[in-house]
């Protein structure tokens, strides 16, 4: 880390909203942080400034070619006062991936940390304390060059906005029911679903809002070849625990390594729950609902941290999961990885980092 | 179309670049277009401006979730003095169709086209009139709410911007070589591969980056499910002369309709060329090259209009198409299509539309 970082305080700071009126990504802080990158000098001009409006050209080829990536982590209010990340170099060691595959210069993994952790302590003040709140993070890299030819951007922006939140469901950490998407593919292998890009996202919302017009909170995607083995949901991964084992979709390409998933991954084999990571195909799903072996399920992300599933709809039916209530390991996970956010419990794998 | 157009003429027009400077998408005129949505309102606030920056909250959903489309035409300086455009109602009724697969409230197709008239004509002296010159016209939408939640803005902006523009490609009409992506892909059915959305092109960087390394100009991408079917070039669709008749890939989902495709086909049935539009694999273009019956291979679009390809790369194999120089009849569609356009010679079509 060679730079150092700039920093101008705003003069007027923004009233706090209330713990219940937080949601998911509405407000914003006091401040953000900037890195400017220009194609033979490099990234520079690390500052973190008044949360402010950005100026763009209208050409800006973020705007016309999608060549953008972000990520996505939480601080925490800690049960004896201190401020806590989750496994953050995680989160910027995908940054580097996501760009590498947008064809984004890398950051300085350890500028970016350094930049989140002085933001995070100007913004404290912001970080909510209620139950289930927290201080989303948002890092994120656009392409700003003025230029409409389909290239790799000569220059780009990293910023960093925070946003205290709520529950990201409205109906909080409650089963959700899923609908199994049989028309729209999200990704397929050899293109983009395994890194964080924003085109990812556009791609998603006609199902999106397909699956909400029938009641449906979510979409379960298919792969995109075979169109027949599951892979996410929506932002979040997904478990499901079939008899005595814990099968989730192995990272094929076409999803998201969610840094939650392998959380859990590691906590369940530490708890000696078997955990298999394969191809699991929307058959064996229904299969395994039919004879009664498929007890729970349960989508896994930043945003959530644990979201049960209740019941999916395929072809028209709709398959409860288990009795459709939280399952017993579900709330298991949710409570060890609420509660090693938090502070409230030990840290067996040293995820937390406290910030100071 | 019920909305006026407000008119604020720019007071320090800038200084035109020289016809040999252009080259592609590099400079802007001294207007541009802007009209804004708020959920509730519609679209509202028509306005031509001078050419400026816009100022975006770095929550503004297009920078996380790429919710956001485009469109390519161009406005050409005719023989006789005239502005044209060429079929200018196509790409507005295919920017709805992209708006509405990516969540996008459709625009009034006759208030856009109204906008490009107004734009063009402020901006006529901006209208290059070199041979192989014109003048680049990008509408496009981008999703403005400054909110992290994954759903469809309730905010946007459709702008039109405009840029003089020489040949897409720095050799000029000459043929080029072609890289076949077997690593790679750009989309699949289900996708949105068939729309103009950021991040279709986003997705294609990487690919281009390698094949242009290995010095081609452009990737050929096959199908995203097979990896065997022809799809696309870059931005342009693709055509093969096959014996006597002239092969393109069929609309299965995964490429662009093109509006050049289109032209070529109506401009090659019109001269009783046969014409399919069918599937077509890498292996059958490998075994018609090896028996000597694919004469010609030309990629077709906006902005390059007529591309031909000199020679594909496949499986560490280089395949001359034909002699390698440009084909008998990639160089007559060139003549017609550059010549109804640009006024040279009959439009028997009415595909020329005139600005006045
Ligand atoms: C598509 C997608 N899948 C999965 C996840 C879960 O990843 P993580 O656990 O790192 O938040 C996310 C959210 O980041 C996502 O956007
Ligand atoms: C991916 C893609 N394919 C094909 C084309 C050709 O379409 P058109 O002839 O309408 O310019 C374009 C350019 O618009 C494109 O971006």
């Amino acid at each position: 880390m060679t730079q150092t970082i700039h920093i101008e305080r705003t003069t007027t700071p923004k009233p706090k909203p209330a713990a219940n009126e937080l949601g998911f990504g509405k407000y914003f802080t006091d401040h953000m942080f900037i890195l400017d990158y220009e194609e033979g000098k490099g990234w520079h001009n690390a500052r973190i400034v008044p949360y402010q409006p950005i100026s763009l050209d209208p050409a800006a080829k973020v705007f016309h070619y999608g060549q953008t990536i972000f990520e996505g982590l939480k601080a925490y209010r800690t049960e004896n006062g201190k401020i806590s990340l989750f496994r953050p170099d995680m989160n910027m060691k995908r940054l580097n991936r996501s760009n590498d595959r947008m064809s984004i210069p890398p950051v300085d993994e350890a500028l970016g940390l350094e930049a989140l952790r002085q933001l995070v302590l100007i913004d404290q003040d912001w970080i909510p304390d209620a139950p289930e709140t927290s201080l989303y993070v948002r890092p994120f890299v656009i392409a700003t060059e003025p230029a409409l030819g389909v290239s790799p951007s000569q220059q780009y922006k990293f910023m960093i906005i925070l946003s205290p939140v709520g529950t990201y469901y409205a109906e909080g950490i409650k089963p959700v029911s899923i609908y199994v998407e049989s028309e729209y593919a999200r990704s397929v292998v050899g293109g983009v679903g395994h890194v964080k890009t924003a085109g990812n996202y556009a791609a998603g919302l006609k199902a999106q809002e397909g699956a909400s017009a029938l009641g449906y909170s979510q979409v379960l995607w298919l792969d995109g070849v075979h169109r027949k083995y599951v892979e996410e949901v929506g932002s979040m991964n997904v478990f499901f625990r079939i008899g005595d084992k814990v099968i989730t979709p192995a990272l094929t390409g076409g999803l998201l390594p969610g840094i939650t998933r392998d959380s859990v991954i590691h906590l369940l084999k530490h708890w000696g729950v078997e955990v298999e990571e394969r191809l699991i195909s929307i058959d064996e799903l229904v299969q395994a609902q039919k004879d009664g072996s498929l007890k729970e399920m349960f989508g896994t992300g930043t945003a959530a941290v644990i979201s049960p599933v209740g019941s999916l709809h395929w072809k028209g039916e709709k398959l409860m999961i288990g009795d459709g209530s939280t399952g017993e390991l579900s709330a298991r996970v949710y409570d060890t990885i609420t509660g090693i956010q938090n502070g409230r419990i030990e840290d067996p794998f040293s995820w937390r980092v406290v910030v100071e």
